[in-house]
């Protein structure tokens, strides 16, 4: 079985720890970064094991992110079939979306999301994130059976979503509206895996809710370009680290919608960002009502057998 | 006046060193990355003058990026009238175009340019890349007047673009585009700027020239987002760090070009990436020979008074 690791605050100070049914262990020793965590863990699992205090702590803790900066945070676009279709593309559009977001999006898992000034399209984006264990440098062939060698752990993502800021941006760059601070709440576990997990990869349910209603959830076997086929094309391109993290998309049930006005909207104004913009919001306020401040979401990432549970995140809009 | 501080290779060994009239003089101290280095600098300028040999160094040295891994690298679109022009953008469209190229896309100086399997349509951008001094993870008001409290030295960059990658991407992301390894060759000066400097920053004169013709040529004063708006802006949604880049967006003089076709051939496809870069590439093959493995690029850019020289790149086209 592998080991949900924490990152919490202690008296002030940011400190890594076990999540066990028991409470939080405490792990006696300081990693600077995620990176240095899974380099110790994956040399000597047993070693690090023994790191772990056998009580737990008995104050309540915050939970912050297992990632920090810098993390190179790859992120996959329209990867459910049922978020494909919710945004209108056709079925034969079949390449892997790829985009970055900023590393300084990166916040805590209950930490409150803050709707940016003049951001009229908040979303949210439940998605599985996986974490690498291993520096790749060049073209690198992943299949399902070396998986293991390169990817170290799982974590619960939100790949939160500025829906005008990324259709109303020029040229349709989607950096600023999934890059804004606070839009990538990650955590709380960072669930290290085990060689037998590896087999519960593609059998996790995703579940958000808005407000207490649940609003996307699926498995993970419904993703269309899977993990090994991802980091081989990431690796034909580009650079990852130990630690790096690639978000692997979300399924449907988001708040943005596709409607013939919202397509036309984008086509008929490609060269005019504030046209583009300002009827992009008005034929998607007609589909739905997006994120406010007060509003809540709670998201959360487990197997079905109840082996590997990724935790919960609870945040609240509020505004800038 | 200054500093001209270049990263070469001296007996296998990544050096600091500067470049003057007299030749490489070699920097005594060694520094680990850029942010050391232009933390040391502005710290005191006199103490990091006197670490500097007083004979330049017999031996002839290869140029390395004087920025390394890991750097952010945000950069701008569509920032001078002439390229916005050549693409078809309309002049209303005023927003601010910003974008992130992978780390791993720096390369040296000289090095050779890969062109990727399957890239059709390989293409250069001259820019002139703005260095930060000054770690900045808020929302930040900079103007002409304290830009040189953020801004701590200029550098010659390639921003080189697949653009069938871009354009045939889904929802035409352009981070695989323009995020290839190679795609981003940088110095070989990293112009550490004193006051007196900061007069001269729109008085650059970037030039390229491929096969030894002139293709771009263009002078910074005509920067549509300048640096302080730009940082700002950037401040509003992410943090930067000591030695992040902004690569502040290439003039006219691309090969890359409009056409009704190449237009139509996107807006008519959104949703179809297979249909929309053949018909992308059939369009822009009629408008231009695109850079093919043996073609030769030199790039510089200089003062006009030649009080700041960030010297010349020359790079080959090679194929992967």
């Amino acid at each position: 079985m592998g080991l949900s690791v924490i990152r919490f605050e202690l008296e002030g100070t940011p400190t890594w720890g076990v999540l066990e049914n028991s409470g939080v262990h405490r792990i006696n020793q300081s990693f600077q970064h995620q990176r240095d965590l899974l380099n110790a863990y994956f040399e000597d699992p047993s070693l690090f094991r023994s790191l772990i205090d056998q009580q737990p702590l008995t104050e309540d803790v915050r939970f912050l992110s297992p990632l920090t900066e810098p993390t190179q945070l790859f992120a996959q676009g329209l990867n459910y079939a049922s978020h494909r279709e919710e945004s209108g593309v056709e079925e034969n559009a079949g390449e892997n979306l790829i985009f970055s977001k900023a590393s300084s999006s990166i916040s805590g898992p209950n930490d409150p999301i803050v709707r940016p000034k003049e951001c009229e399209l908040l979303d949210y984006e439940i998605e599985l994130g996986i974490v690498l264990r291993k520096d790749i440098v060049e073209e690198t062939e992943v299949t399902e059976q070396n998986l293991n060698e390169y990817v170290g752990a799982l974590i619960l993502c939100n790949d939160v979503s500025a829906r005008d800021f990324m259709f109303g941006a020029p040229m349709l760059q989607w950096f600023k509206g999934k890059g804004q601070r606070t839009f990538c709440p990650l955590g709380p576990v960072l669930y290290l895996l085990d060689e037998p997990d590896f087999a519960q990869i593609y059998n996790l349910e995703l579940t958000l809710k808005l407000n207490g209603e649940v609003k996307q959830q699926a498995m993970t076997d419904q993703l269309i370009h899977k993990p090994p086929k991802t980091i081989s094309e990431i690796s034909a391109f580009a650079d990852m680290a130990v630690g790096d993290c690639i978000l692997t998309g979300t399924p449907g049930g988001v708040l943005a919608g596709h409607s013939p006005k919202a397509g036309l909207a984008i086509v008929m104004n490609l060269t005019n960002d504030q046209k583009r913009r300002e009827k992009f919001i008005a034929a998607q306020k007609k589909l739905a009502t997006f994120l406010a401040p007060g509003d809540k979401l709670e998201l959360s990432i487990r197997s079905q057998d109840g082996s590997i549970d990724l935790g919960t995140q609870q945040n609240e809009i509020i505004a800038a």
